[in-house]
C-alpha cells in the first residue's frame, strides 16, 4: 500500500468506528525517542522518519506536529502525500489537541492507540477535546486493523554491566527504591521507562538501535523485584546473576496477569509522564485512584546523578572517543590534501568505523548529523543515502556525532573548517564558540536550573545578534540513551536544579539557511566547586577531549579569559591524546592546538 | 491592649466559635502593598510593621511568615511577644497554608478575613486544610470583635492626571477595555486594585502613604464606566472631567449593590490574583462559575507597556530626580568635610527635601532606607527613628529611595564610599557594579522572561562566589506605585516576558553581616533594538542620572566593556545635569565623573 491507500484504509475503518480523527504517535508503550521496527507506526503511515512528531487523521485532513529539527526533512518525506506539516517550537504554534479541538464538530470521537502514548499526553489530549463535548476511544495497534503487519518483539540478548562498569550492584539500587516507596507511601512501583529498566538492574542489550537496552516491564515492591522481559533473551547465567541480586524474571506479556492477583489495597507509584496510557488506566481500574500515586520515577533522577565510577568511566569514554575523533580529523585533512572525493557520508561512515577501534566500543549513540555547507544550516541534517554532498576545500562541515561504550556514552559536534571560509562563516565560529565557552566556565549555586544556565550560552550570541533555536543542553546516560532527563538546558522553564554528578552537553550553534551552519558541543560533568557564606557552589568539569580548530577564529572577538580557556582546552587534549598518537598524528595535532595569541 | 492580651482575646473568640486557626493577612480589600491604617490588622495583632507577611493564630503558636527582607525587623519588632518568626524564601521554607496543614487536627476549622486576601490566596489556603478535612470560614474584620478599632475610609481629594502627563485619554481606554472583554466574550469587568483604577481614570489621590492612589472599585461594561468612591474626595471640576470622558461616581459602599442588580447572564472578567475573596465569592454566587472568568486583568500588562508620553515623562522625573540626588551627594561629602554630626536618618531627610525642591515633586515613593556599615547588610534595614546610626568618614553608606513627579516615579540606590575603604568593601562595590552593568547592556530576543535576564546580574557575581538573595528587578509605575508587575527580573519563575516600554530596575547587591552592604540601582527602559533573521531584539535604555562613585572601584576587576560602559554613563550624566548646577557644584561633579583609565 501506498501513503494515499493507508489513508483510504483508515478513513474507512474510521467511518466503520464513528471516529472523527486518529491520532497515531511516534513512539512505543515504554515512550522509546528510537523504536523497534514493531512500533513504527507513524512512519508507516506517513512515510516520516524523523524521531519526534505526531500524525492526526481526520475525513478532510491529514497532519504531522514536528519540531524545527524536521521541518525540512518532513517536507522532503511528506511530498506528494496528503500529509501537511504543522510545525511546533515556532510562534504562534498549535499543537495538536488544540488544533482538534478547534477542528472536530461537537461531540466528535478521538481514537488513540494508548499503549503507544503516555497517560499525561492522552490527559492533555482529552482536557482539550471535551471543552467541545468530544470523546476519546483507546483502541491499541488499530492500524494493524487496516493491513499493519506488526513486527515480532526484538530478541537481542541481555547481559549485565558489571559493578566495575556500573558501580553499584543491583540489589542495592533495590533496596535504595524500596526505601523510596515507603517514604512516600507505596508498595509497589511500575517501571516501564527502558532506560530506567536498565539502569536499575545494570542490564544491557540492543532491541533498539543506538539505545543499549531491552524491551521490558519492571516490577517493584517490598520483597519482589521481577524482570518482565521475553525470557528467550536472557540466558542462564544472566538469570543467575540477576537471581543473586534478587530479580525474578517473568514473561513480558504476563504483566497485566500478575498485576490482576495483587492485593487490591496495593499502593502504586505511577509516572503519568512515562507510563502508556493503557497500562495507566489499567492501573486506576484495579487500584482506584487513591491506590495510583501519579509522580516522576525516582528512578530518572538516581540515574541521571553519576556515581564515581560512572564519573570515571565517562571520562574513559571521553579518552577513547576523542582518540577516535583526532584519529578521524587527521585522516579527513590528509584525504581532502589528497584530492580523493569524500561524501559527508562517506565521512561519517569513516568517523564510525574510527570509533569501532576504540577498546569497550559498543556502537554509536545516534544517527550521526555529517553536514557540509548550507546543509549544515538544518541542526538535524538526514538525507537519503544516496543523495548526500560531496566535501570541498572549502567552507564548513559540522558532523555531530557520539559512540557507546561499556564505560559511557558521547556525543560531541565539532565544526571543521575544510579550507576558506567566508568573513560571516568565521564569525559565526567565534560566537558560538564564544557561548559554548561561557557555558563551560559556569559557576552557579546550588539550586540553579537549566533555564538560568542558559543564558550564559545565549547572552554572547545576543549581544552579536545572533541565536539559534535549539535547546542548549541535553542530559546524557552512562552506557545508556545519548538523550536523558530529567535535567535539560534551554529557554522553556523546566524545575529541576544541575546536581553534582550530572553530565550534560553544551551545544550552542549558528544557522544560515542557504549558507552554513556551525554548532560546537563539548559534554559537561557538573561538581561541587565549594562552600562559602553566601551558598554552595557547583560548576562544570568539561569530559569531552578533542581539540577546536583555532583557524576558523576570529581573534580580535575574544577577550582575554575566552582565549585562556581555549588554549588551556587545546593544551589538555594534547597532552591526554598524545601517548596514544602516532609521531605523525601527534605532530599534526600539536600544531591544531598551539596556543592563540 | 498589649499583644499578649490581644491574643488572649482573640484566643477566647476562636474558641467561642469552634476556630483552630485565624490567619491575619497584612493587606486591604485592594491588595495593596502599603495600606490605610483602617486595615493594619496584622500591625494591630503582632507589632510586625514591616510591608510583608502573614500572621497566623492557633490555641497553642502565634506565628508570622515574612521573607529575607525582614527577618531582623520582625525579630526586633515580636521580641518579648508570643509571635515567632517562620521565615520564608530560605531553603526547605514551609509557608503558612502547609504549616496549618501540618498543625491542625483532622476536620479543622480556619478562620479568615476573606475581604482582605485575595481569591487565589483563599484558594490555596484551602488546597492545602481540605486535604486533612479542614474548612475555612469568612468573617470580615474578624478583630473589630475583640476590641480593634476600625479607624474611617481616608478623605484625601482625587485630582486628574492631565493627558500631557497620561499621554492616552480616559475615554481612549475605557474604549481599549471594551474591545478586550469583547475579545474574551466578558461583558463586564470589576477592578479592585488602585493603582489599575489610577491608570484606567487618570486620577491619583494620596489615601496611602507612598502610593499617589485612592482607595476605590472600578466596574466597566460595554456601556457604563463606574468609580465606587467616597464622593466626598471628588470635587465638581473632577467629576465633571470624569462625565466627560464617560465615568460615572458611585458610593464605596454601593459596589455590591450594583452588582446584585446586574443580569444573571453578565459573563465578569474577575481576577483572582488581586480581587478579593469575599468579592470573588459574590460574584460567583450571583452569577455562577461560567459567568465569572477568572484571568489576569488586562490593566495590569497595558500600564506597565509605557506610551511615549509617560516615558518622555520618566526621562524628565530622573533629570530631576538626579539633581536631587547629586546636590544631595555633594552636601553629604561637604557635611561631613567640616565634621558636622550627621546620623542615617539626617542625611536621609535632607535627600527628602532635596526632592521637595524639584518642580512637580509630589513626595517620596516610599520609606528611603539609609544604611551605614554593617546596618547596610540588611537589604531593608530601617529602625526607630532614635536610633539611626551616626554617619563616620569611613566606610560605605547605602542609601535606597525615590520620589514621584506628576510624570514618573523613581527608585535609586547609591553605595557612598564616606572615607577610607576596606579591600573587601572595595571588591564587593566593584563586583557587584559588574551585576549591574551586565543587566544596563543586555541585548535579548523578544520572548525573553525576567528569570532569563537575571542571569545576566548574578554572573558577574557567581564568578567571584558572591550573591544577593533578593530580587534584582521589579516594574515601577508612572506617578504610580513604585512596585508593579507583571514583570520582574529574578531567579523564581514567571512567564512574563520583557517588552518594549517596560521600565524595571536593576539592583543587584553584596551584603556581608555585621560588616557592610552593597546595592547599585538603576531603573532601565525596555526598547526596541532591530528585527533581523534571527528575530526581534530588545535592550534597555537607563533612565536613572546620577554619577557612580568611581572611587570605590577595584579598576582591575573590570573588564574594558565595563570600563567603557562606566565612564560614557557617568560622562552623560555631567552633560544632562551641569546645566542646572551651581559652578562649585559642577566643579565637583566633573571630577566625580572622570573617566576611568
Amino acid at each position: 500500500m501506498n501513503i494515499s491507500e493507508k489513508i483510504t484504509a483508515l478513513r474507512r475503518l474510521m467511518k466503520q468506528q464513528g471516529w472523527d480523527a486518529a491520532v497515531i504517535s511516534g513512539t512505543d508503550p515504554h515512550g522509546s525517542e528510537y523504536l523497534p521496527e514493531r512500533w513504527q507506526q507513524r512512519k508507516w503511515i506517513s512515510g516520516f522518519t524523523g524521531s519526534f512528531g505526531t500524525v492526526v487523521v481526520t475525513h478532510t485532513h491529514a497532519g504531522l506536529w514536528t519540531d524545527t529539527r524536521y521541518f525540512i526533512q518532513s517536507r522532503k518525506e511528506l511530498e506528494g502525500t496528503e500529509f501537511e506539516l504543522h510545525p511546533l517550537r515556532v510562534p504562534d504554534a498549535v499543537d495538536y489537541p488544540q488544533w482538534l479541538a478547534a477542528s472536530l464538530p461537537a461531540g466528535s470521537v478521538t481514537c488513540i492507540d494508548g499503549e503507544c502514548m503516555t497517560y499525561r499526553q492522552v490527559q492533555l489530549l482529552y482536557q482539550s477535546v471535551k471543552v467541545n463535548s468530544g470523546s476519546i476511544v483507546n483502541r491499541p495497534s488499530f492500524l494493524d486493523e487496516i493491513g499493519r503487519d506488526k513486527s515480532p518483539l526484538p530478541l537481542s540478548p541481555v547481559y549485565v554491566l558489571e559493578p566495575k562498569y556500573s558501580g553499584r550492584e543491583t540489589e542495592d539500587k533495590i533496596q535504595w527504591l524500596r526505601r523510596e516507596l515507603s517514604t512516600r507511601g507505596c508498595s509497589h512501583i511500575l517501571l516501564s521507562g527502558l532506560d530506567q529498566i536498565a539502569w536499575l538492574f545494570n542490564i544491557r542489550s540492543h532491541d533498539i538501535l543506538y539505545n543499549p537496552v531491552a524491551i521490558a516491564y519492571a516490577l517493584v515492591d517490598s520483597r519482589y523485584a521481577t524482570l518482565f522481559i521475553t525470557e528467550t533473551k536472557v540466558g542462564e547465567g544472566v538469570k543467575k546473576t540477576l537471581r543473586a541480586q534478587g530479580v525474578d524474571i517473568a514473561p513480558y506479556e504476563s504483566l497485566t496477569a500478575l498485576l490482576k492477583g495483587l492485593s487490591p489495597d496495593s499502593v502504586f507509584m505511577a509516572d503519568g509522564d512515562t507510563l502508556n496510557h493503557s497500562l495507566f488506566q489499567f492501573l486506576l481500574s484495579r487500584f482506584s485512584a487513591a491506590g495510583v500515586k501519579d509522580t516522576p520515577s525516582p528512578v530518572i533522577l538516581a540515574k541521571a546523578l553519576k556515581n564515581p565510577v560512572e564519573t570515571e568511566g565517562f571520562r574513559k569514554a571521553f579518552l577513547n572517543d576523542g582518540l577516535a575523533m583526532e584519529r578521524f580529523l587527521f585522516w579527513l585533512e590528509k584525504t581532502l590534501e589528497q584530492d580523493i572525493p569524500l561524501t559527508e557520508k562517506d565521512a561519517a561512515d569513516k568517523l564510525s568505523w574510527m570509533r569501532t577501534l576504540s577498546p569497550d566500543a559498543m556502537g554509536d549513540s545516534f544517527q550521526y548529523i555529517p553536514a557540509y555547507g548550507p546543509n549544515a544550516a538544518l541542526p538535524h541534517y538526514s538525507t537519503a543515502a544516496a543523495s548526500y554532498t560531496r566535501l570541498e576545500k572549502k567552507g564548513l562541515f559540522l558532523i555531530d556525532s557520539g559512540g557507546h561504550y561499556l564505560y559511557g556514552t558521547t556525543d560531541i559536534t565539532r565544526t571543521i573548517p575544510l579550507g576558506p571560509l567566508t568573513p560571516l562563516e568565521k564569525e559565526d565560529y567565534t560566537v558560538a564558540l564564544k557561548g559554548m565557552i561561557a557555558l563551560s566556565r559556569a559557576v552557579f549555586l546550588k539550586g540553579t536550573r537549566g533555564t538560568h544556565l542558559d543564558m550564559l550560552a545565549k547572552d554572547p550570541l545576543w549581544r552579536y545578534r545572533r541565536n539559534y533555536g535549539h535547546g542548549t543542553g541535553h542530559g546524557i546516560g552512562h552506557f545508556l540513551c545519548v538523550h536523558e532527563g530529567p535535567q535539560d538546558i534551554r529557554m522553556t522553564w523546566k524545575d529541576q536544579e544541575l546536581l553534582p554528578g550530572m553530565v550534560t552537553s553544551n551545544e550552542p550553534g549558528i544557522y544560515r539557511e542557504g549558507s552554513h551552519g556551525v554548532r560546537h558541543e563539548n559534554i559537561l560533568l557538573c561538581k561541587e566547586l565549594e562552600e562559602n557564606e553566601f551558598g554552595r557552589w557547583l560548576g562544570f568539569e568539561t569530559l569531552t577531549l578533542c581539540h577546536i580548530d583555532t583557524s576558523a577564529i576570529v581573534v580580535s572577538l575574544l577577550e582575554r579569559g575566552e582565549i585562556e580557556w581555549l588554549n588551556r582546552y587545546n593544551k589538555s587534549v594534547y597532552e591526554k591524546m598524545v601517548p596514544y598518537l602516532t609521531y605523525e598524528e601527534s605532530r599534526w595535532l600539536q600544531q591544531k592546538t598551539a596556543a592563540l595569541t
